[in-house]
Parts: structure tokens; sequence; C-alpha cells
């Protein structure tokens, strides 16, 4: 395919007249060409318009016709073939393996809010039948039904390229929602972006859905995201990467004369706590998993553990020893952009300026690429983690810090100082059970995951995945980002009270024509 | 039962030192006592404090105890007596028959919830079995269950002392939620709350819950209000009233270094359509039973009908005769309070100031109290009403707005115009039903719920009722005040990844020993 670094508005291309955005290899800093006009407010104005105009359509579309659609898309961006993954590890330093992991996650993600849509649990129909006899007062026929908010503004992460990018989760859930869709692509990967962009434009055409499901924008700097967060035909937000990015955003949003949702996924650091037990029967290992967790993407994952809790014991340093091992031996990674990679190093810098953290171990391995990140282990104590709030901010890449507890309450402390987070994780063995009890309660508060004997890196996409947490992990709590249950960011109920049958919505006409599972007077049917 | 003004905090109870407030009888402008201390930092602190102290162990009390703790609650409210309706007779003017309507209203809302609670579906459980077999890579054990946010300030409104004041359907749906709440009292009805609280503090000691998980705080102004929204302990916010309030609370609340959801329904004019050939079949029975519903409580109802909208005829110049008669035959109502009252003149004179609309009747009958609602009928051209921002408030009382729409487009054109509403009614004969599924897509964005052939003002308590709508109706209209789906607002969902049995909620363990309604592997059981 022949890219030429138009916005993609509705299905028209064409090119932008702002300065252009150009993707930059981040292991040899070359610029790729080509470059992608940046836009601005008429380009913004228009694509909102479009998916206004389209919005009702598109939202009373059949759930088969929703679900062709999203299964479309993923068969259209599988159809773009390697060129997709050669442009992506161009653009962002991943390795091929990653990358068609990655694509098959896309894709999967894709069908599988096709068959939730298909199933519509989402619809989460509720019938109460009128009462004419009822007395004081008869009851109305009443029955509930969600519908989409209207069109939703995406913004694409840098560190999913395709996952959480143009047709990433955000999008796939919004789209499933019956909601159009606004990407605002991320700089670091535009080309990759239009390819996905036009596999999304293709799958519209193929199952004659109208001009404005679908946008693409790009731009450079906050105003883009700034005009697309507050045109007020938006009317919600999806976004993941940073606080500071995050909280700008909000902070539009709830600025506007009528304030909209924002979903940010924002920072997460994700303790692992090691249970004595546990620790004493396995530290090498765990030490080990541990750093390949780490590792994992050069550490530029938002489920990166990058905070370990432990009682002092010979069995941590056991696991220390072994964990400065492999930091040692780990082979530096290219990240994801110079932007990335020089926020890596100043959240390195102030960590050892804060002069509380002692370096167990860091990566010296040469590699033959620039934007390396060197893996980097730090120890602190308790008191001083919690006296201290810079050693509570997520240090992008493959950074971790050991945090030493004096014993059980100790460690407990810690916890309830941590701010929100995606994951909390546990290592332990039958022993530890009764102490891991009396931590569930301050886990379950601070967390949106919680996991025993593992890592917290893989975020399975299903029903029942949470990829979010308290405050500021994300912007809100109460949903995620990942998972079946994402949909329901982008629905809001509607009551129907004594309408005739005839001007009832499919789903909640008498005898159940969509086959959809209905609350009915009470009971789940 | 003595009412002595205090604070009720936890199970405790004592005097507050700040500016006493009183309640004033509208009907006469007599204070009446017991004065009620205004609480300060140090009151709001403690309640917070206890409210958090509980708040694990609350969270986790059985479907079954919660259940019993709701029912008893009922119970205490009922063992009051006539005491309860007659203190709140003289506090807000209502009749006693509205007073004991809205206490079995309120009493029927907490045993609903009660059996929500118990059916537990609310618990929003997934279920995705460990595939250890599947390739590329195994999944894990992934279970999804819901908690409680934590504790919850509720704002008790002035309109509804009962139903939607101390034990109301904020209060129900969040401790069914399992979150503790703490309730500033409004201060029209001091006396009012002091007895419900009290019957909420006998039902926590019936039921062996702890100090904390109720407080009931008063205070004047806005102080208490802020004190409690910033309180880091505060998790999500209910509250019912003006929009200036809402927006006020809704600022605090972002405004905290973790922000926090508010709940607030705040202002809706609820539009009426009247269809041409159910007008024409109808026109002086609609009049009629339109000023019904408008004198309902004096027009002080969330679901008031502000607006009719209808095609110049002259079946509809026949139901404005109709409707003017009845208007002028409306005996004059005591509003809730003086300043309602005094909101209200201000509002009637802010409509005939613009010079846009022209009155159609006024009731002028004479009544022997102060505070009285005089029902008041104006109508407007289409045109005017659009192009003029204030004849889209809402004034609260008993008064109403005809729009005279030239045809069918510009009625459309006036919804469209339209904020968001609680309400939004049709009146239609089969003849209409055409028209009307042109209207219904702009029905739908506009309001949370729509209605045919009834009036707004009755909101029956049930899992398909919605109470909310898009800004400005509420705060966030993906959600409902009013029906069981209100328990939503106060849950976060939690995924538990590898968690041995031992250590899982009951409501995730193998064997569904709640025996709640799961989405397992994708299918309800």
């Amino acid at each position: 395919m022949q890219l030429n670094g138009h916005q993609l508005i509705g299905q028209e291309s064409f090119a932008a007249r702002g300065k252009p955005i150009y993707a930059i290899n981040p292991a040899t800093g070359e610029r790729i060409e080509p470059g992608y006009g940046g836009c601005g407010i008429e380009e913004v104005d228009r694509a909102c318009q479009l998916a206004w105009t389209v919005f009702d359509k598109y939202r009373e579309t059949t759930l088969t016709a929703r679900a062709d659609f999203l299964e479309e898309i993923a068969a259209q961006i599988e159809a773009i073939g390697d060129e997709l993954i050669e442009r992506a590890m161009l653009e962002t330093g991943l390795p091929r393996a990653r990358l068609e992991g990655e694509r098959g996650r896309t894709c999967g993600q894709l069908r599988l809010f096709s068959k939730v849509v298909r199933a519509g649990e989402w619809l989460d129909v509720r019938i109460d039948p009128e009462l004419p006899e009822r007395s004081p007062l008869p009851r109305s026929d009443l029955r509930q039904r969600r519908i989409a908010l209207g069109p939703v503004a995406v913004f694409g992460a840098s560190n999913f390229p395709l996952a959480f990018s143009v047709a990433g989760g955000d999008t796939a859930s919004a789209l499933a929602a019956g909601c159009p869709v606004i990407v605002k692509a991320h700089s670091a990967h535009p080309g990759t972006s239009e390819l996905v962009g036009r596999a999304v434009q293709k799958a519209i055409a193929t199952c004659e859905l109208p001009s404005g499901v679908f946008s693409l924008l790009y731009g450079a700097g906050n105003e883009l995201g700034q005009a697309l967060v507050t045109d007020p035909r938006i009317q919600a937000v999806g976004f993941t990467g940073s606080r500071s990015g995050g909280t700008a955003l909000m902070q539009a949003a709830n600025n506007r004369p009528q304030p909209i949702p924002v979903y940010a996924e924002m920072s997460s650091i994700n303790p692992v706590v090691l249970m004595p037990a546990a620790l004493e029967a396995r530290a090498e290992a765990l030490g080990k998993d541990f750093i390949a967790s780490l590792n994992m993407g050069a550490g530029q994952f938002c489920t990166n553990p990058g905070l370990i809790l432990s009682i002092k014991s010979a069995a941590l340093d056991r696991f220390k020893m072994a964990a400065a091992e492999d930091v040692r031996k780990s082979a530096p990674q290219t990240m994801l952009t110079p932007g990335i990679h020089s926020a890596y190093s100043s959240g390195l810098l102030q960590l050892r300026e804060t002069g509380k953290v002692q370096e167990i171990a860091a990566s010296n391995l040469v590699g033959d690429s620039k934007n390396l990140c060197h893996t980097t282990l730090f120890a602190v104590n308790a008191e001083d983690f919690i006296s201290d709030e810079r050693l509570h901010a997520e240090v992008f890449g493959s950074c971790a810090l050991i945090i030493e507890c004096e014993n059980m309450a100790d460690l407990k402390k810690v916890l309830e100082h941590l701010e929100g987070q995606l994951t909390a994780t546990v290592h332990m063995l039958d022993a530890d059970y009764a102490a891991v009890e009396g931590l569930l309660p301050t886990l379950e508060r601070k967390a949106g995951r919680i996991l025993a004997n593992a890592w917290p890196t893989g975020v399975e996409v299903c029903d029942a995945m949470v990829h979010g947490g308290p405050w500021p992990a994300s912007s809100d709590g109460r949903s995620t980002s990942v998972g079946t249950a994402a949909i329901h960011r982008f629905l809001r109920p509607v009551c129907y009270q004594g309408i005739p049958q005839t001007l009832l919505p499919d789903a909640l006409r008498d005898g159940n024509p969509l086959g959809v599972s209905r609350l009915v007077n009470g009971t789940r049917e």
C-alpha cells in the first residue's frame, strides 16, 4: 500500500496543511517518510460533523450488522499482511514476534467484541410489565435498554501501536457500543496508523456503513486533542498514556459547557508482594521471573512490575541476588521514542537524587541501536518510601524498586500508602494464606486486578478482565479498558414508558425478537 | 421521640457548636424548635474517619446481613408512626396524603434494594476458567466481581423529605452497594431528618452493624458540603437539587487530588409533545390532565412538565383553553421554603421580562398561607424559544410554557435545541406513529425516560426506571438515581487472577455458594 500521509475523514482521504509529522526510527534516529500534515480546527469540525450526522443511524444498526463490521475490520487488518508488521517495527523499534502477537490480540479483540455485540447482554434489557390493577396506583409498562453515548474521541497509545491504537480496545468497544469513533493518531507511529485506518475504511465500505463512522486525524502538540475533546459533538474520550496527558484531557472535558466522561488509563507501578513462605521456597526462581517480566517490551507496559514488597530476610537477599544477576545480563532494548528514552533517563536520575535508594544492579551491556533502555533495579526501606512521593512516581521503562519492610505490619502500611494501581500481585504458598487474607481488603481498595503467583504483564482479553483501577491508575476506577466490560463505558440507559410495541426498539419488544438476556419482572430470562 | 437537635455520628449523638439551623414552617413563616447546631470540620472528620474504619467490614457483610439491614431501616421508619408525618408536614407544607405516600415509597424502595442485594445480580460476576493447554499461551483463571467504592456523601433534597433525603434513594442504593453513608441533612427539614436518622441508628444497633456505617450531619451554607466532598475518605457523592449546587459539588470533586464521581440530579423542564391526531381527539382532556400534573406538589417535582410542544391548530387552541380554565381554578399551594417561593417569583418575572412569552393564564385565587405557588401558564413561538436561553431555564414550581410550532420540522428543531432532560413525553394516536418514529432518535438523545400517553410526574421505583439523563438533567447521564440500577453508581469491578479458592470472595468460588447469576466462559448461568 502506498502511504500518502493523509488524514482519513469518513471515507475520504486528503492532505492537511499543518506542519508535517514524521515517524522517527528509534533504533537509528532516522526520519521515516511520508510526512503527515497536521490537521487544524477545520478538519476536526468536518470529522465531528460527519460522526454526528451518522450517529443515529450507526447506533441503530442491527446487532448482526455491527458484529459483522467488527469482524470485517479484523479481516482487513490481517489482509494488510507483513507490510503492517514491518512498518510498525520501523516506527516503534518493537521486535517482529511481539508485533505479530499484538496483531493477533488486536484482531482477536475485535472478534470478541463482535461476539459481545451479537449476544446483546450489554443492552442490559429490563422489563417491568404494566400492572393495571395495582392499588393504590397502577404501574405503567416500563422497559430499559442501553444506547450509545455519541461520537467518541480515541487517543492512540505509543506502547501498543496496534492493540491500544487506531483499531485497539477503545475503538473496538466504542464501535461495538454504537458510537462513531474519531482517532487522534499517536505521532510515534503515523504509518502504522494509516495502514490500520485504511483497513477500517475498507471494512466500512464492504459493510456498506455510512461515511463518518470512523475518522483518523494527525496533529502534533496538544491542539488537536484539545479541539477534539472540547467539540460539542464528542460525547466521550478514550485515552491511554501519561498522567499529565490524561489529566489535561479530563480538565478540558470537565470545563466544557456539557462535561463528558474521559476514560484515561494513566500510570501504575503495579506492586508485587513476595510472601515469606513463597520467597523462602522460590527466591531464585522469583528473582529470574521478575526480571523477565520487568524486561518485557523494555518495561513499556502499563502493568510493568515496578515495585517489589517483601520482608527483610535471607531469602529476600537470595531473591535480590538472582534478580541482580539477570538485570546485569539484560540485553538493552530500543525504547519506543527518543522522548520516552529521555524520560526514562530523567526518571532514573530523579530516583537517585532522592538519596534514599540503593542501586542493586543495572545492565550496562552495549547495544548497536539508539534510545536503549538499560534495566535498573533499586532497593529502599519502607519508611523512606512512604515519606518520599518521588519514589511513588511511575518510571516508564525497565526500572523497579524493591521495598524492604521490617515485618508484615510495615508491609501493609506501605500498601496503604500507595496510590491506585492497575494491578497488585502476591506470590504465596499455603503457609502464607492467613497473612494474605489480612492484605486482601487493602489490595481490593488499591487495584483493579489482583494476581496470585503470576506476573502482571499479561493482560488477557476476556469477560472477567479489569484493566483499570482507582485513581490515578485510571481516571475512572468504575471501568475497564480491556475485556468485554469495556463496552459499558460508552453506553447510557434509556427507559421507555408505555411506548407502543411498533415504536419500541427490537431489544425491548414482546417475544424477545433479538433473543437477548432480559430481566423481566425481576427474573432473568 | 424527643428531638434534640443533635448530630448523629455513628451510633453517637451530640450537639455541635455552630450557628443553629431551625426549620421554618413555610405556611406561617414560624420557626420550629429545636435548633440544630451547625457542625464544623471536626465533626466531618470524625464521621469520615468512622465511615472509613468500618468500610472494609461493612462492604463484606453477607448479602443476607445487608438485605436484613435495609429491611430493618424500613421497619424502623414505619415504627416512628405519625410523628414523622406530622413533623414533615410542619417543615415542608406538604399535605398528609402526599407524605404518607412518600413514606410508603421510601420504605418500599429500601425493601426493593433488600431484594436486589439478596439476588446478587449487581455483583456482575464473570468467570473465565483457566485454559492450561491453550496455545501459544495458557490462560489463567480470571474472576470478576464488583465491590463498593467507599464512603458516600449524600445530600438530602428539599422536595422529597423522605424519598430523596436521609434514607432515600441515594442512601438506600449506597448502603445496598456496601458503602457507608454520611448524609448532609437538608436544612429545610432537620427534624424529619433527625427522626429518620435515629431510625437508621436503631436499625444498625438491631442488626449489630458497626458504628460508622451511617452518620447524619447538619450545617448551613456550603462549608459542610465542601468539607464532605473534599474529604479524602469520601469516594462518591449523591445529590439532588439545583444546577448551581450540583455543579459546585462537581467542581469540588474534580479538583480533589483524587477526583471522585458526583451523581447530581439537577434540572429538567421535561418536554411534552402533543401530536396532531392525539390533540385533535383529546384536546380538552389533555389540557386538564396537563394542569393536574403541573400542580402536583406545587410543581416542585424534578419531572414537572414545564414545556408543551405542539403545532399551531384549532385543536391546540382548545387545549390551551381547557388548560387555562384549570390554571385559573388551581388552588394555590404552599411551597417548600421561602427561598423556593422567592425563586419561583423571580423565575416568572424573568420569563415575562424576555418580552417573548404570552401569559395564557395564572391562578389568582387567595390562600390563607404564606409562600403560595400560583400556577402560571405561558405560550411562546418556536423561533423565540430557540433564540432565547432564558426560556430554557427551569422555573421550579407550577409554571409551564407552551411552544407553538409551525410544523413538525419546526417542532423537531425545538427538540434538538433542548438541553438534556430527565423525561420526554409524547401524546399520540395510531395516526401519529409515523411522525413519532421520526422524533424518537432525538428524544433518546435528549432524555433518560421517554413516555407515551402519560405524564412524567410519577417515577416508579423498579428495575427498568431511569431517573437521570444527559447533562444538565444529571451530572452523569450514564446512571439513574431511582430504580434498582442506581446501585451501580457505587460499585467498581475487581478482577482476581489465579487466586486460591479459600482466598476468593464467596461470590466467585467454585460451586457458586451464593447462588447468584454468573457469566461463566461467556455463558450466563
